[in-house]
């Protein structure tokens, strides 16, 4: 944390410094610091100073250093630049960008850009960027890059060794090599620490894994991050549907990708739609809205419901008005006690801790659970009823027997629904918490009420 | 998937070999496949057989590769197994186990059992054990492993090269070498990637990058998965607060560190208690029921208090009982869009797109957004309220202009009351949906009814 705040320190001395139009001690400043570290300090300065400063300070970065610093720039503030810079330097950033890095910024370029980039690529490149732009979203093809080390069964570990001091520069990795045969099919893979540990005159064909697993191209990210958390590989390889090689996924994109997963079940369970990869800040309001309003009146159409279902009950709660401060206290603990069985679920799902067999087993236990819960939580309501309200026993009856069912009903709900969702191939996510909150306060209404006429006598 | 159902359905024609008590054939099948997939087919095994039959395979693995399995098994199945193998046994997959493994492994055995093992190992190791079984919980010191390669600065290629081939089997990682001087200082570090492609003369010392980054090992382990998603290296150097190397962290020990800390935040924001790293279905009903209950009973008391508030107004509601109906429209949707506004902020703090010098950048967009939507879910209840429930333009008034005002409470209070906790040093997470859905119940509910007293005259 020390040197963290010393990094921040340091980032805001170079927005004073660019204030007062200090530009070449901002440089200097920059310099002192990584690739990673530059790009932070630009977003910092960007958000703080605007762009045309920005753009100065970009400029002034060697070149090398400004395409490393342009890659690890959040896509909104690349897109800020790229309107802002020549044509000639955009091309000079393309060029230099690693090919999975150069995807991605092409995939956030208008079209007539994009075209007017690749007419000053070779041909052969050309091609290869339009079939990398033309697989699906978030489908391993969008991940991979197809710079990776290909070796031959018969070179030696020596003739290996020699070849990737030649070509190892331009290769996203050279930790994990590739051996194809025939039609690019995939044969075998590598290590480099195998290679480095292996007599010089060993062969390849000796040495190399066949037992390697391989990923599909049109997999989903969401399953490719699984597997690299099960196999733990630094790089795997992805194949077509013929099993040719056709690119390598390295763990470092794995990292982005698992938290963007995560961002999107978090916000799927809190009933936000997908509000794409950008920033909260940069969300506009408009696209704010957008993603939250479609939820909110669903589920205020099943508020509206519930309170139908409440009207039918007027009689009653007009008989004995005092019903009705009970009302959220049942509905609310309904819906927090789904929610909480409805998130454990939904998560151990996706961490692939449960699946849908255990479906049983999930019921049984959410049972066991609730009973428990329930039957604290009602003694505490017939209590605080009969003595704190001073309510008469048939009250604290009504409300507490309301209680143990309306959790029981709840944690049940909260652990299947998800499960169900999952079983006919919906995001279970989506069955989380307003969704929950919303099925159990019909429920919990209605159990209450109906409890209430009878025990009542109303 | 085509490959991932074919493996399950591997799995179950081995659990139907092993009730038929076919051992061989058993292990063949199962040695068909590679460690991380055996100690996946292991679990399942353990799950449908029980821990007997799971022995009995264990057993019948090949030595080397019975501790890649143990290695890759969740801690729970590590332990049945621990409890049913000999001492011999033990002590052979301890001492095999990678140094961070072993310590993950240590750290769950009883003190007696620990201190068994430690007996038979040499003394230096012994004291390095005990070092690391020190280091606080959640910290960097509990993540990284001592068995990295050390060169030196005057070594050339060549030299660094052929002891990296001698050594490297026992090291975590290869691709990233360390140089220290006098007292264990890191003073650089170079990649195998650049061995691999610089000349066989060239000095250590003239390769080495200096302005490594690293990791004091006292950190926690959520700011060093930020920094492994920020600079994207394979392994990164664990120093002391003299600056000493003590081990380094490798990046697939990152994939779970990022899965645990988003499952924990996630767990908080739906009100359960820290459950700890065990599964859903290992976990006990009274462990389950321990997690929930605290925040239940905490929400349910603030409910009461709600109850309190609509007590209030018995006079007002036994008049115009209609009124009652309305209330869980009002309540659940100001709970509904605060939970929205708390998960996307506590989400953007979480992944480092949010700080706290950007709050009132949160509350003016915030402000923006509840309007936009508070208006249009005012004009769709008064259109509902008047044109299909048919009740008089005062109570349409009521509930359409109450609404407006408790959507723009919660999304307020859900951007702010996080970004205060935060400020405060108490984990975001805390203060999402069941929370905020609590402070806008008593908030809508007070609203609501104090409005309909005005304007109905009551």
């Amino acid at each position: 944390m020390e040197e963290k705040k010393t990094f921040d320190q340091a980032v805001m001395e170079m927005i004073v410094l660019l204030k007062e139009k200090n530009y070449k001690k901002t440089r200097e400043k920059l310099l002192e610091h990584n690739e990673a570290d530059i790009a932070e300090a630009l977003e910092e300065i960007l958000e703080e100073t605007g762009i045309d400063t920005t753009i100065i300070v970009f400029r002034m970065l060697p070149k090398d250093i400004s395409v490393e610093v342009f890659s690890r720039l959040p896509s909104d503030d690349q897109k800020e630049i790229i309107n802002r810079i020549t044509e000639k330097e955009l091309t000079y950033i393309i060029d230099e960008l690693d090919f999975d890095d150069k995807i991605d910024v092409l995939e956030e370029l208008p079209a007539n850009v994009v075209d007017k980039i690749l007419e000053k690529t070779p041909k052969k490149e050309r091609h290869q960027i339009n079939t990398f732009l033309n697989y699906p979203d978030n489908c391993a093809g969008t991940l991979m890059t197809p710079d990776y080390i290909s070796l031959e069964k018969e070179m030696t570990v020596r003739e290996a060794l020699a070849y990737i001091k030649n070509e190892g520069m331009d290769s996203e990795t050279i930790y994990t090599c590739y051996v194809k045969e025939g039609s690019r099919k995939l044969k075998g893979i590598v290590s480099l620490r195998t290679l480095v540990v292996s007599d010089d005159n060993t062969k390849i064909a000796d040495i190399m894994r066949e037992d390697f697993v391989s990923i599909n191209v049109y997999e989903d990210q969401e399953e490719v991050s699984e597997m690299f958390k099960k196999y733990g590989y630094l790089a795997m390889p992805v194949v077509d549907n013929e099993q040719r090689l056709v690119g390598i996924i390295t763990m470092d994109d794995i990292l982005d990708v698992i938290e963007e997963e995560n961002t999107e079940d978090i916000e799927r369970m809190a009933g936000v739609m997908d509000s794409s990869t950008t920033e909260y800040l940069n969300t506009g309001v408009g696209q704010h809205v957008k993603s939250r309003l479609p939820w909110l009146i669903f589920l205020m159409v099943s508020l509206m419901i519930t309170g139908a279902i409440i009207s039918q009950f007027e009689e009653t709660l007009s008989q004995v008005i005092v019903l009705v401060a009970y009302l959220p206290l049942l509905m609310g603990t309904g819906g927090n006690t789904g929610s909480q069985t409805s998130t454990l679920v939904i998560r151990s799902m996706a961490i692939g801790d449960l699946e849908l067999k255990d479906a049983l087993k999930v019921l049984w236990k959410e049972f066991r659970i609730s009973i428990t819960v329930g039957l604290i939580l009602s003694v505490m309501n017939f209590g605080k009823v009969m003595l704190i309200d001073g309510e008469s026993w048939k009250i604290a009856v009504t409300v507490s027997a309301a209680m143990l069912i309306i959790v029981t009903f709840a944690k049940v709900i909260g652990g299947m629904l998800p499960m169900a969702a999952k079983k006919i191939k919906i995001d279970p996510a989506l069955m989380a918490n307003p969704m929950i909150a919303s099925i159990t306060d019909m429920f919990s209404a209605t159990i209450y009420l109906v409890m209430a006429s009878l025990i009542l006598g109303i």
